[in-house]
């Protein structure tokens, strides 16, 4: 019976064991292990299982809500999760998965996370982090620095200064875009007089004494979801965070974002904070930061950019003109989970001004003290892991012109890809690529005369049975397991805004060939001309259509 | 040259390498991981400096803002990790390191845990987490009937369904008390009449709607502070927080409670929500959580459990009455990361209505579609780990009877330590412990004889001074580097609410012996009769009040 064999009756010393005695190689977990640190893609292709079960399926594996009342074996535990866990997880970091913002990961990053778990720091204060305070205040210096390039003196200020701040590291996209939201909002309902603050007093109190009848955020009608959570959990309500129509590129209209502005300040309602876009999520394209950023400082509002994917791009000294004006934001978000290849879990916020996040400090009693340089004083979270060692060590080993590598190839590549697609006389590119994002659809070429041709109605009708066809694409690639690219739904100018679903496609993984890429082309190809029912309805109205408009 | 040293010069090819080529087993990397692996608290001890180096010292090693523009080998800055942040990270799986609620670690959970960041999953939404979706449920589920004990049905019904949830895994405790806030702001503010709902609306029409003047959160004064950084985000405003008062073992008076609750209604506040403390972080106490819960029924009101570290308690039959009424709670916060045994970044909320968290539900295009079964649709953060992985291989590797034994010894050792505490002349014991939590402090044995027969005046010095030195003991032993307890600011009863700084011990770590209890109390001894200045004060007021009370 190998060591891994610990806890075989319930009694306190073998329970003991299990916290001093470690796997042995040859057991079944360090055996998985080893496997996984000399070939991950091996392993998980060897492990993953490539057709799809059903979820319903899966769901019989994880349906009883007893916790166990006899331990399990280590052995015959690591086998269960091989069986039902890993079998049926997806393969994120393939290179034939270009569906998501997930990538590969660098090889060092295994054992370094694996160092980071075992140190268990908590870095919400110093007394159970000590050299990660400092290292992530370094590493927060060095995104802020990509950003805003400020001289040496002012990191040197302000880095590592207790009663100040460059940003917060947290989970993810999602609380840093909160995180700025919470901190602009406080700062545009602050003390004044009487008045002890929104922070103190609340968000009615705060309306009452500004004589607001609302408060209001801005972002193009592409923004990321998770502005409608900051929205609805600051209280500001979803209402108030106003959609701003885009241009042809995706990007925000200027003009109507001021009209919108000016329009709400007639009914009284505060615009707090612009929000300028640097990646959208399902179209992968930038705002014009610099002229959001000219609104933002007339109106006297807090901008803050979502770089929350496209902020890696200030890595390549070649693409980073492409977020111009970024520097001008009073905050910028950015996951390092993202293009900085980092695992999941590993989101930032960024602030200008080393002192704009005052407005959300907090103190305890046996913890932030006041004068303390705990992380926890500034941060939405609380108790919080040691990610933050995995960006330092990634921006060390890797360095910048190593990151401006990756990206420029990402972009690279997406470019040939948008070529590859226009090049096919059955695909159609929706979005052009800034950065490595595009979205697409097949279209079978009759079909694209049939609708250069079709009424008004029959576009409607046939605009539906290519959204069909689409999702049916999409699914039915994701199902046999080889390949996966993600789905969405967009109101293209080109097709008067109706809405159309797309496949959407992100090239962050730097092991993704220009082979796979037109294998993955070719397979949809495949499904399309397969699929049982819809093809052949698009195939009769594009017949109908052109017979009607012959010789025309 | 060794497979580590990968990037040399920065080139497309070199760089992919890291992606490709693992590092080697024999490689410094590779090297350290065994070695962790074979005897972390061995490696921990050999690499982590026992003498405390100065924070602005350690600053200096991450004062650099500017991302390397030449890259570095693995190898090399693997040596550069050691000799900077493990060597001034904190041991906080060390048997003496008594402070704080981050414990030693199960070894299964090292490589599990490298497993769980290879495999990258991200649990914002099936298609990047299938299997750990389901997994996901199940842990929640699991936690759920640990809480609430539901029938076999319940679960069948409501575990896996898509338009219901029984709660959130997030990052921690502080994200989980404000997601349950979340919950019960949105449900006291919902959608009436031509009134959409606070999420749609925001705050300001809210009360505007009901015609509150204030809402208001009802918590005992030993809450957390992440509730005041709740009541801030949550646009409640901290001053609606209200802090009631506790007795002498700092628990909630449900009476004082209730006075003020009646108090808030005839000034239009609406009290939306109650909170019970499962396990004060100071004191370690519980509420009597089945008489706010009465109250709460009564008043119609969110009764919500912060049992982010008390929760593990229910594992214990023997011990799990003393959360007797968490099962009538709407909302109850647990951290694994605690009394779990799981790595940082565990936290979880559960609710007992499948139904209640629809007010917080969102939806986007191109994810958590509506009737899918994602879980970013019910949570705070968007993309997230799957950290609920290792929480399910604890519960079934160490099964509930495993729990069950770690809590009974952490309470029995906790009992045998305030045993031991009363027992020395020369030390105090300020709080009794419930769980495994306990305060006291060092006191020489004449003064307190002294503190007995002292004036008010002379109290208050000697009180003062008494802090000094408490104060001084534990900042001396944490830098001594040989064991740690950490210290907060109480107002106990027995000393007319005075602030008291007291010493604060949590024994959650199955490895701490009894001896190592004996020598820390012995350290803090020996610190305190060799600390410069504060002893001599307290020596002098000491033999002055008693000689002026000689005879009484």
């Amino acid at each position: 019976m190998g060591s891994e064999d610990k806890i075989v009756d319930v009694n306190f010393e073998s329970l003991l064991r299990i916290f001093t005695v470690p796997e042995a190689p040859d057991s079944t977990l360090g055996n998985i292990e080893q496997k996984l640190s000399q070939n991950l893609n091996a392993f998980l292709r060897e492990h993953i299982v490539a057709e799809e079960k059903p979820l319903s399926e899966i769901e019989k594996d994880f349906s009883n809500a007893a916790i166990p009342e006899q331990p399990t074996l280590v052995s015959e535990h690591t086998q269960h999760l091989l069986d039902t866990v890993v079998s049926h997880s997806v393969h994120t970091s393939a290179p034939s998965f270009i569906g998501h913002m997930t990538s590969a990961l660098p090889y060092f990053l295994m054992p370094l996370s694996k160092i980071m778990i075992a140190l268990n720091q908590n870095l919400v204060k110093i007394e159970t982090s000590k050299a990660f305070t400092p290292l992530e205040r370094q590493v927060l210096g060095m995104l802020h620095r990509l950003i805003y390039s400020q001289n040496t003196h002012f990191y040197q200020q302000w880095m590592h200064s207790a009663q100040h701040s460059l940003g917060a590291f947290c989970s993810g996209g999602t609380i840093a875009n909160i995180t700025a939201l919470w901190v602009a909002r406080n700062n545009a309902l602050k003390a004044d007089g009487n008045f002890q603050g929104v922070e103190k007093e609340g968000l009615f109190n705060a309306m009452m004494h500004y004589g607001y009848k609302g408060m209001a955020i801005l972002v193009s009608e592409r923004g990321h979801y998770s502005l409608k959570k900051a929205a609805d959990v600051l209280g500001i309500g979803q209402k108030n965070l106003i959609a701003i129509k885009t241009d042809q590129h995706n990007r925000i209209c200027p003009l109507a974002l001021d009209a919108k502005i000016q329009q709400l300040k007639t009914q009284n309602i505060k615009p707090f904070a612009i929000i300028g876009v640097a990646g959208t999520t399902e179209t992968g394209n930038i705002d014009p930061l610099d002229k959001i950023a000219e609104i933002a400082k007339r109106e006297q509002c807090h901008f803050h950019v979502d770089a929350a994917w496209g902020g890696a791009t200030l890595m390549s000294n070649q693409h980073r003109h492409l977020l111009k004006g970024i520097e001008l934001a009073d905050s910028v978000t950015i996951d390092a989970h993202k293009q900085l290849y980092i695992p999941m879990g590993a989101g930032m916020v960024l602030f200008k001004d080393p002192t704009a996040m005052h407005s959300i400090e907090h103190h305890a009693e046996y913890i932030l003290r006041k004068g303390s340089k705990d992380l926890g004083s500034h941060t939405l979270e609380g108790s919080r892991s040691g990610m933050a060692m995995l960006v330092y060590s990634s921006l060390h080993i890797i360095s910048r012109p190593g990151y401006e590598l990756l990206i420029n190839e990402s972009i690279r590549k997406t470019h040939y890809f948008a070529e590859l697609i226009k090049n096919q006389d059955d695909f159609e590119l929706i979005s052009e690529p800034e950065l490595c994002l595009l979205t697409y659809r097949y279209i079978p070429k009759d079909t694209q005369q049939a609708l250069r041709l079709a009424s008004q109605d029959e576009l409607k009708i046939l605009h539906q049975y290519l959204n069909e066809l689409t999702q049916f694409i999409q699914k039915s690639q994701r199902e046999n397991g080889r390949s996966f690219v993600s789905r969405t739904r967009l109101t293209p100018e080109q097709w008067q805004r109706m809405e159309t679903i797309v496949l959407r496609v992100v090239l962050a993984n730097p092991l993704t060939t220009v082979d796979i890429l037109h294998s993955i082309i070719e397979e949809q190809r495949r499904i399309a001309q397969t699929s049982p029912f819809v093809l052949s309805k698009i195939h009769q109205l594009t017949q109908r259509i052109l017979q009607k408009n012959e010789g025309k």
